[in-house]
């Protein structure tokens, strides 16, 4: 070993000792991998004291932007795919159980309840799209009263919270019938950008990555002695599918959304004016951790 | 692999794809790298989603209390070990040269210049303490005319821009002689806190570990054709030596502080009243990069 190894090692040793006295052991676990990984960052980049410096004004400008309603490291955590990486871990594979995706910030509690087979779109505008399916559990029993929470962006890639009139739109709650079934009408989904105005944005502009969300509608799923699932459902076709900015993307959450020509009758009788489209998710939820 | 590997796995390769059209090499490198160790700590300590929330929170009070006056992501560095870590990296070992340490945010630009043998504490509270040495390079010749910038806390723990009187003490500048000879009177370092009402020292309470520094005294060290030495020198006996709250203690920067009994002639005839201390540090520039 080198004594410039011998040097770099022997001060990543005297970080983790620092954490010998730590009363908390899962918080000394999370100190001790945080700081071999630091360091293993720094030793392999042989980061620059300029670089550095570049680091620390990146998150100081991040911080200084966060503010009640908006979360800049959250959007860093998400560009980084570590929001992504912490579901994933979260949510152990189990059979065939719907797999989880990122939470998002544009979720809001008390939405309005619809019936099965109502429309959650509240004058949302967007082509009309009937989304439906079946609630199981991962032996392939049917999920009576499962709630369902649904939300999405409207056709020009905003939710209801984005814009500053208070309106409710596109985001709703029901529950699965007594066979587990659901349905609804929303719209169909567009891709969007995440907030590219700050830091965040900045990178993402450094690296040549694009800030658009793969279009895709937002899905919350409990029911007792279930795991809650947190997805959303994706448009095959999308050209953000591959470049989603936050790593959302599964394969198995790519559904077809299906046209239909102008005049095409609707599964419940509903009059629709120019095209619509239909969607099947079939949701199987994983048991609870005990 | 089981299947719950094969999706985390197949995330981080898709996140590490999405640098694959950065045009700067260097930052594609960094984000990699970054986003290697970012999900390996991820994935090793299996995070849980209330942790990652606990995180967020905490990064997002750093840039909160962070302002022109208090850099609370420097200090997070500091504690981690990363700011001494990068120091340690960009200063490599190169035969004898004196080994760098951390710069802390207490260096002021235009300090006042005193001649060789003069006094840097300007009335700073503490005891005397006579400092000497000869500046050198790694082939043995001495340094003529190296610029040594000194700056220390007094007994206080304080250094004088901790004050709110403006006050400019215990810190100066002075030139190595035609020898490479420097010598000067300042105050007997004492150990101080860094600042630790703040989420870093939430932080370091946590974990258990104490904010203080072992007593020190800084310099800076440049000369035409050398590489700049930042570091500082420590007190041998020093109870914080072994913790130091930001890790930037080396043994070849500890010395002895020898305490002088009441009455001791001092080297330059100057008159003290009780005790005073001395010490030497020979040092030795390494060649600048080219
Ligand atoms: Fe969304
Ligand atoms: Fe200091």
């Amino acid at each position: 070993m080198s004594e410039q190894e011998r040097r770099e090692t022997a001060l990543l040793d005297r970080v983790l000792g620092s954490f010998d006295g730590c009363r908390d052991p899962r918080l000394g676990e999370v100190m001790r991998s945080l700081v071999r990984h630091l360091h293993g960052f720094l030793r392999e980049t042989r980061l620059t004291e300029e670089e550095w410096e570049r680091a620390i004004a990146f998150l100081t400008a991040t911080g200084h932007i966060t503010d009640a309603r908006r979360q800049e490291f959250i959007l860093l955590s998400d560009v980084l795919g570590a929001s992504m990486q912490t579901i994933t871990i979260n949510n152990e594979a189990e059979g065939d159980a719907t797999e989880a995706t990122v939470f998002g910030p544009f979720f809001v509690e008390d939405s309005p309840r619809v019936p099965v087979g109502g429309d959650i779109s509240f004058g949302a505008a967007g082509e009309p799209c009937w989304v439906e399916g079946t609630v199981v559990d991962t032996t392939g029993r049917p999920v009576p009263g499962a709630r369902i929470e649904v939300w999405e962006a409207d056709e020009d890639g905003r939710y209801d919270v984005q814009y500053d009139d208070g309106r409710t739109a596109a985001r709703a709650h029901l529950f699965s019938d007594a066979d587990g079934h659901y349905a609804f009408w929303g719209v169909t989904p567009t891709p969007y950008p995440i907030p590219h105005d700050g830091p965040v944005g900045a990178l993402l502009a450094a690296v040549g990555r694009s800030p658009m969300r793969a279009a895709h509608l937002h899905f919350m799923v409990t029911a007792p002695g279930l795991r809650r699932l947190v997805t959303h459902i994706f448009v095959r076709g999308d050209e953000f599918l591959g470049r989603d900015s936050v790593f959302g993307v599964k394969e198995s959450l790519v559904k077809d959304f299906e046209r239909q020509p102008y005049g095409t009758a609707t599964p419940d009788g509903r009059h629709v004016e120019g095209t619509w489209s239909r969607t099947r998710f079939d949701i199987v939820l994983a048991r609870a951790e005990v």
